[in-house]
């Protein structure tokens, strides 16, 4: 019973994340599913991002929080377009959130668009909303180990970004046991080693986005 | 549909909780259900807890993973009786998981069990397994705002370890905002700072343990 529900919550979620994605193609938007642990420095990330992203491009962000609008007020300064969704205690996004997000964008006026998952290493890699990547993102802190333990995630994910670099020498992660589990989940998984504190890396995932940006619009 | 379910699923949860607790207190067992993000410490605190209680308690653990058996290994060599429940994915533990590993563990030979769920600050939250107390963890590079953002697993726990204080002065953390707002979520929660990697604080949770396996046995 359980199985079969579940089973229909995720086929009606993957046939609205292919009508979200069909209209993403349409208006050339390319959209980027941020998933990671609560407090891996998703926020930090889009706060290094936007400043530098918003002179050439336009961009949006769509919110998930469990409850708060704290992650929202903290990107308000930017002057970018945020949709906000708080989930009322449910633990991931899915299709059809974003697709109400979306009627409160200008979707013929943007060529990006941030979302920032509900923090969570698990359910979120469960479902499918519509995005061109999921992006997830690891912090040293929480240990080298992290990829193999929960591997959904950096299966289905299309770039990491291992950030608080700058905290490796004060916790104990091995940089060869990440990459060495991170081939073996993925192969074609491409890590950007970022320190969004401190910006360093920030250079390099600008320009990965760029080149995706690029790509969609053909 | 969806919500109908749901209701289901947790009143099913409940009705097994309520059995499991019937049987810990006839047992005389205090269970401790363990929940914080992937890598927060929960493991390490079981590392630096065992050799400690293990003296004086007979102490088992059940190991909660999405899929590796890589916290179950790290605690083998403590010699306690762990039994290992890989959730397939799952996010979080049910009772009646708890039930299954019961039946892997000598209940008349018990005064402690441990739970470590799965590394998650929204879902386990909402799951009752019929455990005495709920114990969040937190660390420091997670940032103090994680209470307020995720605050039903503060609202329903008894005490929270803040662990990784030694990494206080490389990260955003201020104990301040974190006590204002732990205070304002859950008045009667006790705190306990902790640097599980060096041992500080864990004396002071080894014997916040102690007294509630003293109420419990009566």
């Amino acid at each position: 019973m359980q199985i079969t529900v579940m089973q229909n919550v995720l086929q009606a979620n993957e046939k609205k994340a292919a009508e979200v994605r069909a209209l993403l193609q349409q208006k050339k938007i390319f959209m980027v599913n941020l998933i990671s642990s609560p407090g891996s420095g998703k926020t930090t990330l889009l706060e290094k991002t936007l400043p530098l992203l918003t002179q050439k491009y336009k961009v949006a962000v769509i919110e998930g929080d469990v409850e708060t609008d704290k992650d929202a007020q903290r990107l308000d300064k930017y002057g970018v377009p945020i949709a906000l969704i708080t989930t009322s205690g449910a633990c991931h996004l899915e299709s059809v959130s974003i697709e109400k997000a979306f009627s409160a964008l200008d979707l013929d006026n943007l060529d990006l668009i941030f979302v920032e998952n509900v923090g969570n290493l698990v359910c979120p890699a469960e479902f499918d909303i519509g995005e061109d990547v999921k992006v997830a993102i690891l912090s040293t802190p929480e240990g080298d180990d992290k990829p193999m333990k929960y591997p959904l995630l950096f299966r289905e994910a299309t770039l990491v970004i291992l950030n608080k670099t700058d905290l490796l020498e004060h916790v104990d992660f091995s940089l060869d046991n990440f990459y060495a589990d991170i081939k073996k989940l993925n192969a074609n998984l491409t890590v950007i080693e970022t320190a969004c504190k401190t910006g360093l890396g920030v250079d390099q995932w600008i320009k990965w986005l760029e080149e995706k940006i690029a790509d969609k619009k053909g």
